[in-house]
This record gives C-alpha cells, structure tokens and sequence, in this order.
C-alpha cells in the first residue's frame, strides 16, 4: 500500500486563548474507502512525535506509517472494513500549521509567536477536517499517547460526532510527574543558544538541545525490563578505559544515534509548543470531577493500558474508566501484559489488534442496527 | 552540634585504570567518639552529589549534614554509642581530590584529563583513610544510593575491615535504564559551548547544561506520587495564556530553582566523573555470577530499600539478599514503605532509624562479646 501524505487550508481557527490562526494548513492521509451511508470512518490521533503518515509506504520517504502494524487490510483497523484518516497535529512540523509555518502578517516563520495551543485547539482543527471530509459522525477517535488525550477530548466537546472512542496508554490530565519530564525536554531545548529565543529558521537549529530533550524522551518511553532486554550492560567499545566520556555502553550509543536522528525530522520549537499543549491538557479544566467532565460524552469506551508503561501508569486509565462507569456510560478497559513500557502501543500489537478488531466490530454493528431500526 | 570539615593529603593512589594520582586531598567530618579499643567506627558514604558534611550545623555555612536526620545523639548512627566519619568522594568537587583539583605536573586544573575513575578507586581511597586514622575494622560502612554501592564494594574488596554492611536504595550494578539516565546528564552538559571540552575553569562554567541535568535527577529522586502531593497541578502563574513557556506549574518553578541551585555547588566536570563511575559499577566485574562476587564478603548485611524508589527499585536489592542467602551469609532485608522514591533514605527516617539501630546494636553486641570471648 503505497500512500501519499495530502494537504489542504482552512481560512482561520479560533484558538483557546483567544487568538486567530488565519490561514491554517493540515496535512492528512487517508486509507480504505469511505461507505456509502459514511458511517465506517475512523479518525486515527498521533503522539507526540508522529505525523499524518499512519499506515503504508510513503512514496516520498519509502517508510512505513508509525501504526502501520495496526492499519490495513486485515489489520486492526482494518481497512477493507472501515475508512481511517490521519491528520498531523496543530502546532506540528509535519504539514500542519505551526510554529515554523510562515506568519502572513510578517512573512516570516512565527517562531515564538505562535500563540499558546491546546489540545482542545488540536481537536478543533481535526474537526473542521472531518467535517470538510463531508463526514458527520465518526465510527471512532482513537490514538495512544498524546493521541490518547485526543481522543477524550473529542468525545467530550464533540459528543455527537463519535460512536467510540479507544484512548490507549492515556491520561484525563498530565501529572506533575509527566510535566516535569517535558519541562526538561523544553529546559534542554531553551539552554541551547543555538535556540536563540526562538529564531533559529534558515540558519542553525538547536540540534544538541534537541538530542537531549529526545534521549529523555526515548527512556520514559521504555521500561526498565526493555531496557535490559535490549541492552543488558553491553560495552560497546571494549577498551572501556581507552577514551574517556565515549561511548561505553550500547544503550549511551542508542540513545545518541535516536537523539540526532530526531533532529532531522522535528522542529525545537514545535517540541516547545506541543508538549505545553500536553501539560496544559486536564479534560476536567480544573473545574469539578472527572465523571461529570466525562459525563458529556455519549461514545462507547475501550480504554487501553500497559503493565511495564510507567510514563502513563495504568492508574490514570484506570481513574478514567471508573469515572466513565459511575455515570453509567458504555466503557471496556483492558491492562494488556507488555514488557515494552509506554512503546507498548506502537510495538506490542498481537493483544491490542484482538481487543480492538473486536470492540470495532460490535460498535459497527450496533450502529448498523440502529440504522436499520431507524 | 557545630562541625568543621577536615582536610588531609595522601601522597599517592593508583587506580583501576593503571594511572596513578599524585597528590590525593581528602575531606572528611567525624562526629563523636573512637572509643578504646577502636571497635565503635561507621564509615558513612554519600550519594552522588553529596559531601563529607552529613551531620551537624557547618561552621562556614551554617547548614545542616545531609544525613543529619540519621547521624547524631540518639539517631539511627547514635553518636553517643558510635564514632562516625564521612568522607567526600573522589573525584568529587567538595574538598577531595577531583577534575577541578590543580594537576602538579601543570599546575593547570586536571579538567578532563583527570583519569576516569571506578567504585573500587573510591573504596580505595575512604581505605587508605580509615587506615590513617588508625582504624583497622569498621563496625560498619552504610550509605544510600552511590553510598550503597561503595558499602558493597568496601565489604566484597576488603572484607576483614568491614564489620557490617548496610546498603540502603542501592544496587549491585547499574543498569540500562540507570545507565541512560546519567547519560542523558552527562550529554546535556556536554552540550553547553560553555563546557568547552572540560576547559572552563576560571571562566564561564556550563551552567545551563549542569542544571538540566539536575533537572532530570531531581525528577528520578522522586515518585509520582511525591510529586503529586508536592506540586500537584498547581499554576505558579494564574494567567497561564499570559506569557509564553514562561512558568505555568509549580513543579516547573521548582525543578529550575534546583537545578540552577546546584549550578552554585557542583562541578560539571565531576558530574561526568562520577556518573561514569556510577556507570561502570558492577559487584562481579562482568565475571561470574553475583553470589560468587558477594561470597567474598564475610560481613553482616542490612539491606534497605523503599517501595516507591523507581530509580533504584527494591528488585535490585533483593538480588543482593538472595545472592548473599545463597552462600549462607548473615543478611537482613528491609523494604519500607515510602512515597518519596528514590529520596525515601534521605527524608523518611523514622522505620529506617528503627531498623538500623537494632542492626548496629546488635552488631555492635556480638561484636563485644567476641572480643570479651577471645
């Protein structure tokens, strides 16, 4: 399956602190067909670092989508079944608007002056999206992660428009635990001066700030157990006395390579704004409990979590799922058995497709009924 | 209590490496009385950032010893009973022997050409001073976290001074994930143009880079849960839409406040030294199996650890107890429940103090009637 990530503009979206965004491009791929009633559409949410290229082949880059062991003919979203579309996120790098994007007002990149996103705004501009598709209820919202959050927050301001929703390896809100790694991610990027303030386009991103950030990015995203699956306490150079502050491990030499390696593809500044959008995230807003804020959602739940995913611990599924139940809501929660941590979602795909083909199914089902009985 | 941290000079200590350093300063604190027949000394070993200053109010700065809570009239370390002394690690930046120390050979600062150095050096350094202070057998030897790992080095190197043992949140060799954390430290100041390959003494120290790497220590010393209580979600800064990436969470205050804190006492140089030799640490040298390494210890264990450390997880103790259980050794274990993580040993001493005073008395006890028997 060969794909080609596309694109299209809306003229302006209204942002959570006020501000306009005008015009705003959105990069987005789509797999399988849409039915004829429009009812098997599946909108599929990123995390934090990924984009719009799901599933297939790009035939610009020749990889793979980043869930592409989980969308396709077959597959968990199954593509012969339903119609699944990805959108790169607000605030990204990837084809969507974002702080690189070029400011009309100024024509030069926002940098700095891109306006404070949230995820509510994230979930906005997918909506427009959806809608433009000509699509007016969605089969499911689902995504790990950041996408997690999405897919809560899509349920709860746009109720009407989804029949599910499948958060996976999730929050309601980002602790203070998950705000700090990121504020050290943020910390590494801003004590570059190659960051400089914001305005590195067209000369010298902040590359070593950057690589930081990511390799603290790269730990909380394993477990301890992967870790040393992977790589125990193998010395990669074996005269480990030879030259000091080299590599001597293998795990230094990963976390090296996967460091500069992200540079390549993501924008600093983007890291900046996305990962606040994430710390901001609180479906509750602050106001009131967690069942009344999730209350407004009328989707069916599969909610999703990992035993070794320490970065979102099962605990926080878990208070969403309880909270789901008091109010009486349609919710299914399944701890899946990985030793792979917070990467669980995107690798550890044999339990996650059999829970996922089935509570598809049977959400599609119940609605095709319901059609029928209407 | 007012103390005074002491200084001495040892002419030379060759290390693992092969190199040999030449002078060696030493700093060290004791705090009460050898009694007669020189039966009654605990050797304290501190944590990575810590100094030989544990107990009493400083002299020269008026604060408390980091383990003030543990060593002292009636404490867990009853200085009535015992005569502990505390000295500052080598390659550290508080009055030992480190990078920052001047190279006789140039009179310049050894920067990075200050040979690497391993647990066993250290060990071999705190033995040549137990030594000049005329001692020839320690009661015990007891640190947490790095001081738990020099605990199990000094009973496995020299086990006929070594009374008793009590590693406290430690390990018997670091691991992937505890390895990539240092790493991850070491590269953000390696990444500050201000480290300058090591050469920033007399000017502008790395300051930037260090305290990321604090940053991202302080967050592994503790829990989700520590931090939860602590911070929660709490907004430093009401108008969060206000002012970009400014401070929006307490825990974003807190985290730069330590780390540039830290900037003020720590050496960068020594930061590398002594991850790297955090790094290389492993009881059995890569060679056998850890209760072959341990069976060399003829001391007493207690081994402590605490529910909530992630960093150092329980797990990693009782590979230790159950190694040293294997060769019939006299060990004890002990994992207390805390919330506050990794910091659990520096903060909640209240079931730790009970524990390590009956295992000192005890100790102590046998010891007496031996010596009474003999």
């Amino acid at each position: 399956m060969i794909v080609e990530t596309q694109y299209t503009r809306f003229d302006s979206l209204t942002l959570d602190c006020g501000a306009r965004l005008a015009p705003v491009d959105l990069a987005y791929e789509t797999y399988g067909s849409l039915n004829a009633d429009k009812s098997n559409a599946i909108l599929v949410l990123h995390a934090f670092s990924g984009d719009a290229h799901a599933a297939g082949i790009s035939r610009e880059s020749g990889t793979p989508g980043w869930w592409d062991s989980m969308i396709g003919p077959g597959k968990a979203f199954d593509t012969d079944r339903y119609f699944v579309m990805c959108t790169n996120v607000l605030g990204g790098c990837r084809g969507t608007t974002g702080p690189a994007s070029i400011n009309p007002a100024t024509g030069e990149p926002y940098a700095m002056s891109f306006p404070v996103i949230t995820t509510g705004d994230m979930v906005r501009l997918q909506k427009m999206f959806v809608e433009w598709m000509g699509i007016a209820r969605l089969l499911s919202v689902t995504g790990g992660s950041m996408g997690a959050m999405q897919a809560i927050q899509w349920a709860t301001d746009y109720p009407e428009m989804v029949v599910s929703s499948i958060p996976i390896a999730g929050t309601w809100r980002h602790s203070a635990q998950q705000i700090a790694f990121n504020e050290v991610g943020r910390q590494a990027i801003m004590a570059d001066p190659d960051w400089n303030e914001g305005n590195y386009y067209g000369g010298k991103p902040p590359a070593r700030g950057l690589a930081v950030a990511r390799m603290v990015g790269h730990i909380t995203y394993m477990s301890d157990e992967s870790m040393r699956e992977k790589f125990g306490r193998r010395l990669r150079d074996r005269d480990k006395f030879g030259f000091h502050f080299d590599i001597d491990f293998e795990v230094e030499s990963y976390l090296r390579y996967r460091g500069s390696q992200f540079v390549d593809r993501f924008d600093a500044n983007s890291y900046l704004y996305i990962t606040k959008a994430m710390d901001y995230f609180d479906v509750t807003n602050g106001n009131g409990s967690l069942a009344a804020a999730l209350e407004k959602a009328i989707a069916r739940f599969l909610v999703i979590s990992f035993t070794s995913d320490w970065l979102y611990p099962s605990y926080q599924s878990l208070e969403i799922v309880k909270a789901l139940r008091s109010r009486n809501r349609d919710v299914t929660y399944c701890e899946l058995q990985s030793n792979y941590g917070h990467d669980a979602f995107l690798v550890d795909v044999v339990e996650q497709t059999d829970v996922v083909r089935a509570f598809l199914a049977g959400t599609y089902a119940a609605l095709s009924r319901k059609a029928v009985a209407l």
